[in-house]
């Protein structure tokens, strides 16, 4: 069993199996070695239920990080597509961090790190990324968070 | 006539020629296969008139994709000038969507699709991209819709 | 003495010593030629004093102008240390500039010119980048920018 599939299982998380592009857009390319994963959206089994609020309005920050956490989940799932399952070939290089937030919120880090970490233990020392985390005006569905990454494959 | 030329041709799409940089920044970078492209903003023959307004609040869904199929059309006229004309040669990766927005539009991706579709249209295969829309607070000049962007050069 | 250290020495500018990462995720990455470094918050000694506030609220464009301008030295020192103090061997490829500001604050630009202007300066030819400037609901510990940036490494 590879390392990453081992930390998968030990965390108890299943990844979904990604769906499939639908849309004039696509859920990733592949760009020399650099897999470029589009914004992900919190859906669990097709649905965004219990994953939409704001920040600083009727969302707290433990919400918020449980949000982030289910779309690094999706970034994942879309990851294993791309390098046909063989996710210890993958290590993480960006992450991008859309908080859903108003005005005057300013935890956008510790909402943020609901991706950051999950990514850090699922791929250890390959899971070390680059991050921009901000507060946006509103999200697609009025999901608290969308992340989207750029992963290398060796 | 080269098979992109032959689709903006068929869809009365006439590329405008890029404006020159005149700043610290520059319209488009390369770096190694990827032609990195600045945040377009929906200049029509030097102005913003038209495309000016805030989604969820004096701009419809169907206004908002009108201002982001502007900004692809330019995103198209820097991509041209980057690779000297022969857009053949050219695969999309990756568009970033920002929709100017209230806090509660929700309806991002519609927007975003009035940019999808058109590169879609114009690239055929080579035209599907990942993809990141959200709501941000405010775009310069009131805009209602940036879109930036990444192509690989073959 | 190398060129882009002659001219940080006419500009008088001390470039700090990046801070150690101390997180899931880490101040820059390298992925084949690119540094691809994470958004910089506008720290002056561990301290954001001075740099919080929002653009169209209680923030002039001056104001904005110099805290871009932080960040953007923040950025020559995440880049210090990704190439080994060798400036000179390094070519910015794109700046983010995320503008804390109101929903009807449309000078994005003039602000994000702060970050855009200092690079040039430094890095002369090889510091015009591609850029996108937006505003956001809001940012980490309320600062008026955030800055993120991909250089290119020879």
């Amino acid at each position: 069993m590879s390392s990453v599939a081992k930390k998968l299982q030990e965390l108890q998380l299943e990844i979904p199996v990604a769906p499939k592009p639908a849309a004039s857009y696509v859920p990733y390319m592949i760009s020399g070695k650099q897999v470029i994963i589009s914004g992900q959206i919190p859906f669990v089994k097709g649905s965004v239920e219990g994953q939409v609020g704001k920040l600083g309005d009727n969302f707290s920050i433990e919400q918020g990080k449980a949000v982030a956490r289910v779309c690094a989940i999706n970034i994942i799932s879309q990851l294993t597509e791309a390098c046909s399952g063989n996710l210890d070939k993958a290590k993480c290089i960006r992450l991008g961090v859309f908080v859903n937030s108003t005005p005057d919120f300013t935890d956008h880090p510790a909402v943020a790190n609901g991706a950051s970490d999950l990514i850090a233990q699922v791929f250890g020392e390959r899971g070390k990324h680059a991050r921009a985390a901000v507060g946006v005006a509103g999200l697609p569905f009025g999901v608290a968070v969308e992340v989207e990454a750029i992963f290398e494959i060796e």
